[in-house]
């Protein structure tokens, strides 16, 4: 899925939702676990129950590789099961060495099928490049993300090779990626728990996408995320996983998701049309 | 494998090498893709070659991941077939916030039973400190790595959240992380293209075992990488693999690989016993 492709969906569905799909065996329905494959059969019916809600879906590939080979073929039958119209992001936040990040991309983008991959920066340019080069395929790139440990080294002050002062870290990584791609290839992680850093980081990248986690169990707001993140394209990807997958762990499951993803949505109706 | 255990191997196999393997489907003798799992069968044949005369095996998530659920397959059975006495590692990468640093590590220590995995710590503590709580299992940490993209951020200049000014961000990872652990259950990867910087690394970590790729195909020298590296315990695992595994296309690549590990041992035994 390209740019204008995302906004269309954002435009049409009023939302800019992105559903993360963390599923876990030991947290979904006990009723499902009879059936032949229980996480499939808990994602088709969450996608069944929020897709006109929400205009990406978020795989978190820890929760599958969990399960071994098995939870890989759940996932195979979820990203094939998610509606064309939808945005997919394999969140695997992987990084390595060009011939080995060249085999990640191949898997996520070629195998899977995914329209994006979440790479973590530590490796600098020749991790991140082999990721850049598939047609209408995105990087998503950790820049602040939402957990407590961000402080450590993201929010150093840094010197880059270039001996030119930046303020943080993250934005020393935002700085030297935006030149590996541009805002048609490659979006942004920004947690919503830092929505006070998204007016600086604007500031950089004013056009590209950022993929917003936190709101929900971490606690971020979606009224702050919006108020300093959004730009003339919306410009967000706005996720929330554990609060609408795991609404209810009884047999209504699915229509607790969707109550609970209605809310965010209708959230967001509001801001898009403001 | 504890660190005690992982010595005695050292010194009786004479030999501190790890061998990756980065095993693709499109570089394996012809001659195997007639068989039911031809990448189990290469690694099979490729352990029983070598595992008297290396300490470690560092499968590489990526290649097995680019076959889907069946690569993973490879990958388990690979694993099971190394034998107890070799130190495992999974070259996976890995780090996300701590719920899902949790399962990444059930993945790689409970289900796949690796003694290590590596990790990437742009996310900070708590993105690492879920793998530290598996007795006699090792966090690899990313530190300095072997590739060209090293320089972008790891070499920046950095003053972290204490105020303190260290000159590289390698080092801030490392005086920052090796709080979370010790020696006992984190290592730290430093490229063996880096081999100058191993001589500032020790000052900081005299104790901690080094993993250390770049040998061969990335250029490296095993000489400086012991020479300003190795301490009292050895506190080195060099790993090589497309040297190794690629020495030949035919059918005689196991008895190759056998020769191109049996010369890194030969070198190594030289170095342990000077």
């Amino acid at each position: 899925m390209n740019k204008k492709e995302l906004i269309e969906q954002i435009q049409l569905k009023k939302s800019f939702l992105c559903v993360g799909l963390d599923t876990d065996i030991k947290k979904i329905p006990k009723h499902l676990l009879e059936l032949e494959d229980p996480i499939f059969e808990f994602n088709r019916q969450i996608i069944d129950a929020t897709h006109d809600l929400c205009v990406a879906y978020k795989p978190n590939l820890a929760f599958y590789e969990s399960l071994g080979y098995k939870g890989l073929i759940s996932l195979e039958k979820t990203v094939k099961y998610i509606p064309q119209n939808c945005f997919t992001i394999a969140d695997a936040k992987r990084g390595d060495i060009g011939n080995t990040s060249a085999m990640y991309a191949r898997t996520f983008f070629e195998y899977y099928n995914f329209d994006s991959v979440t790479v973590a920066p530590y490796m600098g340019e020749d991790s991140v490049k082999p990721f850049l080069d598939f047609k209408d395929k995105w990087v998503i790139l950790l820049a602040l993300t939402s957990n407590e440990g961000a402080k450590d080294f993201q929010q150093c002050k840094v010197i880059d090779v270039r001996g030119i002062s930046t303020e943080k870290m993250f934005e020393t990584v935002i700085e030297t990626s935006m030149k590996w791609g541009d805002d048609d290839n490659m979006m942004y992680v920004v947690g919503a728990t830092k929505a006070e850093s998204l007016t600086k980081i604007r500031k950089i990248i004013p056009d590209h996408f950022l993929l917003v986690p936190g709101i929900g169990a971490q606690g971020g707001s979606l009224d702050d995320v919006w108020k300093f993140g959004h730009n003339d394209d919306c410009g967000l990807l706005v996720n929330a996983s554990r609060n609408i997958i795991y609404a209810s762990a009884g047999e209504d499951f699915a229509e607790k998701a969707r109550e609970e993803a209605m809310k965010l949505q209708q959230g967001m109706k509001i801001l898009l049309e403001s």
